[in-house]
């Protein structure tokens, strides 16, 4: 089986937690709490020299790291990842879009804000505000004239996006400015097994 | 044929230019100089609504935008890109630990220096040193055990990550430190049709 290495509030590690549900994967979910150094002891950095999770153990000693990687991986063959090769690009377009020009300041945010770090950080938390608008305005744009990222169905281009976007208020984000995000919310939302951030798995 | 919109100076597409050259793919490049606002303007911003190079246009009006999204497209189905599929898992890995953990460090860092922004930026270049010289102690440990990233032969992990690591020096990250990367990039250099990141195509 599965294991899962993830800090459970992480919208990272939650990517995997929807994902392996709606593929109906069992899996084993293992806490490491990033706030107590879990992710940088000696243990955890063979997993992934990195220090960061998630991390997925496949079988005994083969790890894979990097959130929008494991999405990749999982969904291969499956409806969650297109196989035409220019969709299937596309995909890795926006997971490289969250990852690049998203996650780093509407993430980052919420992760200060969320965790009591606001106020040691409140230079780089208003530093981070413009790239945090600028990702939404372009999901908002996108998604005025699509119903999903890619191929106009879910797939996990929407579960990557999804994760931190729609907690994005946790981080300081007004959504109520971009209705076409709030409206692609509830899609992702009325999906299949959806589960939300804070159910247990 | 493919039009490339790119800026000459940029490691991301760099990248592109190199794979294509490896690929024996006629290109026409594009020059998009950023310096000057170009990547943001209506025309360009129909292309990328995110606003930034490298672009391809694959044929007209189809564009596909993310450097590391463009070097899987054009590498599936050849020698550049593993077929199984923890192995290319393992690729994308790479990539997005290139597009999180080392470019936001690395990469900046050389463009602000290069193009005379250090001074205005002096407080940020600073701040960016640990996360640099931590991706490159991940890679140089990952190098003292391997020939290649990934299944130890050269694929597109290698491409993305030689891009900004062998001009590091312009962003004030000492490479002599690091004799695994060094290797490394001797190998990268030494592959068939290899051209510099000055190299005219």
């Amino acid at each position: 089986m599965y294991k899962l290495y993830e800090f459970f509030a992480s919208g990272n590690c939650y990517k995997l937690r929807l994902l392996l549900t709606q593929l109906n994967i069992p899996f084993q979910r293992i806490e490491v709490n990033i706030l107590k150094g879990e992710s940088r002891t000696p243990e955890f950095l063979l997993k992934n020299p990195n220090g960061r999770t998630p991390v997925l153990e496949i079988e005994t000693g083969k790890f894979l790291a990097e959130s929008n990687a494991i999405l990749f991986y999982l969904s291969e063959g499956t409806d969650f990842l297109p196989t035409d090769s220019f969709e299937k690009a596309q995909v890795l377009q926006w997971l490289f879009f969250e990852q690049y020009s998203h996650e780093p300041y509407i993430a980052t945010s919420r992760f200060w804000i969320t965790t009591g770090k606001a106020e040691e950080n409140r230079e780089a938390l208003n530093q981070k505000r413009a790239g945090g608008v600028a990702a939404l305005k372009v999901m908002e744009q996108h998604l005025t004239e699509h119903q999903f990222f890619v191929g106009d169905r879910y797939t996990i281009a929407d579960i990557a996006l999804f994760a931190y976007t729609h907690v994005a208020d946790e981080g300081g984000f007004d959504l109520s400015k971009f209705p076409a995000i709030q409206a692609w919310i509830k899609r992702v939302q009325a999906q299949p097994k959806h589960i939300s951030i804070t159910q247990q798995v």
